[in-house]
């Protein structure tokens, strides 16, 4: 496992190599600022996108208006992606004050607590984009053996906007799983190389 | 942090109490195991309930056949509780071998095999999971405002089978997200504790 550029020769001499470290550890730290500037970005949009999405069409001089009330769990994916916007929000704040501030290493607790929460998110914005796109992908075909009709032919434009909104919501679930393997190592490190300067050869 | 009760002194004089890790070692392989036969049983329960149902009835002298394969979501849910149950499986006997062999330790490329593997297991069952309840949801209360009718009403006996196939699927999702915790555990021993004879103090 060498992890970080840090690497344990098969025998037994543990090599450290301090720049490759930092080097590598600092790529993390910007992958890690850029994914959730992305998912605060394109969760707000999509949260934006689905809930101003409404549509009127006239049947029969009959209005009718879609909107994203119509189905639960539209209101489902706008309430997880603002609730992922608000925590990657949080998370940046954190990152920058660590970055300013020149704290390379939180604390365990802390460690901890950002894994399960990126868990927690990664998890919640996964089944609310699995569901979401079950119900679009009906609304664009149909499910004529149950007599579910299209909706996507009669209101054209609410639906095109419900898309949007989710592919952005993937993109935002896509980044919160990579974003719970960053921090899952990240709490690997503070066990593995926290301590440098006391053991260092435990890499 | 003191994990597996390994405590460590707020002065500094780490303490390692030997049995109590042994102790809860073996209590956290123990329901690695309970949960991985418990993913592998309901994993196959859920399939095979899915699956095999069917339910014919006749409307106006027509016979209409609902099958599970009307809903491709359905078929999403079999195919991900299969490949649950058969990863599960492996796994079983994996834990099973190092038990009766008495090696408490696996290499840290395999844990992070596992974990890996339970990631991914974890995300594909609650995206299966979700993609279905959602269905079912609409399956049993109908979405009015869109023209799509309860299908429950009128294939009862189908829908409470397949009700009965998401619950196990339910089960056997929370169990995977419980496991891949577990299996991050396992990997930050290994880096945390790995090396007791070497390092134990790093606790």
């Amino acid at each position: 496992m060498s992890y970080l550029g840090v690497g344990v020769s098969p025998g037994n001499v543990p090599v450290y190599y301090g720049t490759n470290v930092k080097l590598i550890d600092k790529r993390v730290r910007v992958a890690e600022l850029v994914l959730r500037c992305l998912i605060c970005g394109l969760g707000v949009l999509a949260a934006v996108l689905v809930a101003t999405d409404s549509q009127v069409k006239e049947i029969f001089s009959i209005q009718k208006k879609a909107r994203f009330t119509d189905m639960k769990v539209l209101v489902f994916l706008v309430v997880a992606n603002c609730i992922a916007a608000a925590y990657s929000f949080v998370q940046v704040v954190r990152c920058v004050v660590s970055m300013v501030r020149g704290n390379v290493l939180v604390s365990k607790p802390l460690a901890w607590a950002i894994f399960s929460g990126d868990q927690v998110m990664a998890y919640m914005t996964v089944a609310a984009v699995a569901a979401s796109a079950q119900s679009a992908a009906i609304s664009k075909l149909g499910l004529p053996e149950l007599q579910w009709m299209k909706l996507c032919n009669m209101y054209g434009k609410f639906c095109n906007q419900v898309g949007e909104g989710v592919a952005s919501a993937v993109i935002v679930s896509l980044s919160m799983v990579a974003l719970s393997c960053i921090s899952a190592f990240s709490v690997f490190r503070l066990y593995g190389g926290g301590n440098k300067g006391k053991s260092s050869a435990r890499w």
